[in-house]
């Protein structure tokens, strides 16, 4: 059965809604209380678009936190267990945040502008709020805002040929989870070689809403002879490659080293992140559980609209939280959280799925 | 153009959820990353029975955030300008909550279990981060967590009737934002009389998700003769009852005086909210703008889905956040924000709609 979603002021429209219904979206979901696409053609015809040619994505729902003033730096250190001391102003760094049990609160992409200018491209929840109570309980002298910022991503092999035909061919030296400011009209946008998807791309962090559907036009007469088509996260893509959804596959239940996040945890020198005790606690004790990929053989699963237990010899020991069809593989596809003495490749558990029990397989990797 | 929603785990289902599609929901929306029903039959329908019967409305998307520990009272009187030093154990009190700089984070309905215990009921934002932000940036000692707690709200005229098969005659004696805890089979829940609707009724706290069904079937069966149906917070009759919606009729935006809520914003003797400083600021200055009822005459309008702005003399002055059509009152009614100047009672503005421009009158009152 499919629902209709009810549209208010509060499921906020993004700079390039107008773009995205003109093209023929035809569901969305809501993220950060704003309309994220989730389908165009189909998801299974945009997932082979995306596979081979090139996309733009309306990705406004990753809001920008600005962290501005003179502690800002000192700040974005306490929430994150990721060293960030020789971060470098072009960097974009993934950076668990966890409270101070050390359960994730969000996993954003910090991009520093310099020592006391930073943004954080957050996932699904209000990091804003976290951010802004940390700062103000301690008394840091830093302004934390939302400014007024929407990502548009461009993601597919063909990403560098599109985009050097509106960037100029500066783009294709812009390094991985590097960013470099170009024009654009008569402004200019940090664009970054970034992206929720496996295929290749760029992130162009477009300032000011008026700018959006100039570029989202610009795009898309430039891309005409390279097949490009709207798109959006894509679950069986992100699925496939392992890319791992807050909310879905982790939630403020689970830390960063459950998540398989650990090498973005190291401790700093003085300790100054938040979590840090907790996550100490948490390694000297040893992991209770893990994220890990699963496939399910058989008939296609509709995609999970909840936690599918994982069982053995009729016990839980974990849960299936995202799950798709994958064509390219011919298995169902997913991730979940598995149980120790139960993650090791290849174990056989059962799954309780909607539509009845049925065999799962971990594995140690991703399909890529 | 209606457009269906995705589903995912990340957009929680509620212990009801079996319940409401089973009994025939149409259209959801968002809220605190969970499903809230907005159609049954169809808006208009649902307002009418709403206004002569006695519905059962999924409200599970107003979580509950746990202040539990010896400092929970201090630091919940740090988050809001209304004085809660004479509030008793079985009161309900609505409190907007700011931020340092005297705009509105949430809008929720606190419930006092004791001194050290208390229970958060809230509007549509992550307000668990922003309390959690502020105990740990200040060392609190007190706990901040989201129980399983999903409200079940009772509404309409004859809610009392309903009330009474289930919990027995003493619902009646619950006074408005007062509570009892209430036997319902092994267990007693929280019962206060309260809700988003002007037609009476109230809200029950069902602690334990798995007891969330049971309760549902309860109130349906007991409710044949009064021909209970299943419902939700209602476009037509919140506006009309003048109602407001954080997010859309209040952002981070605007503080509690503009949007009139200055009755619940009495300076404690301490000053220990983190607005306060930046309230008092703002009330020495004067107002800026006001919440105000909005009348557009003529053809029905389709519902908002972004601001409309208020322009008068071609200079914008405002705008409508929240429309719709009333068949009671043959306008549609509105909630809009009118700048200094403007907010007079009869005051004659033109709407910029999508529909093009119309007449909107200010009004000094809602519908009621």
């Amino acid at each position: 059965m499919a629902y209709t979603i009810s549209h208010s002021r509060r499921l906020r429209s993004t700079p390039f809604t107008r773009g995205v219904e003109a093209a023929g979206v035809t569901s969305y979901t809501v993220y950060n209380r704003m309309l994220l696409p989730t389908v165009f053609e189909s998801v299974e015809f945009d997932y082979r678009h995306l596979k081979q040619h090139v996309q733009v994505w309306d990705v406004s729902v990753e809001r920008q936190i600005e962290l501005n003033g003179p502690d800002a730096s000192r700040l974005m250190q306490m929430l994150t267990p990721r060293d960030l001391s020789k971060m470098r102003s072009d960097q974009c760094f993934y950076v668990p945040i966890t409270d101070e049990d050390g359960k994730m609160l969000n996993d954003p992409v910090a991009i520093k502008h310099d020592d006391t200018r930073w943004w954080v491209s957050i996932a699904d929840s209000d990091l804003l709020l976290w951010i802004k109570g940390v700062a103000v309980g301690k008394g840091l002298d830093v302004r934390v805002f939302e400014p007024d910022v929407s990502p548009l991503a461009v993601q597919g092999p063909k990403a560098d040929d599109l985009m050097e035909t509106v960037f100029g061919a500066e783009v294709r030296d812009i390094r991985f989870f590097r960013y470099k400011r170009l024009a654009f009209g008569d402004t200019s946008f940090i664009v970054a070689r970034s992206g929720y998807s496996k295929q290749g791309g760029f992130e162009i962090y477009v300032e000011g809403s008026e700018r959006g559907m100039p570029l989202w036009d610009a795009l898309f007469a430039a891309g005409k002879d390279l097949n490009v088509r709207p798109g959006c996260p894509n679950l069986i893509e992100r699925i496939e490659g392992g890319l791992l959804s807050y909310g879905n596959d982790m939630t403020m239940d689970n830390s960063p080293l459950e998540c398989g996040l650990g090498k973005f945890c190291k401790p700093t020198e003085g300790n100054d992140h938040i979590g840090h005790q907790a996550m100490a606690r948490e390694l000297a004790k040893g992991l209770a559980r893990q994220i890990r990929a699963i496939s399910i053989p058989g008939e296609p699963l509709v995609p999970a609209r909840a936690a599918w237990p994982l069982m053995h010899d009729g016990v839980r020991v974990g849960q299936v939280t995202s799950a798709a069809w994958s064509p390219d593989f011919t298995t169902n596809v997913a991730i979940g959280m598995v149980d120790a003495g139960h993650w090791e490749d290849g174990t056989e558990l059962t799954v309780q799925t909607p539509e009845g029990e049925r065999k799962a397989l971990v594995r140690e990797k991703f399909w890529i």
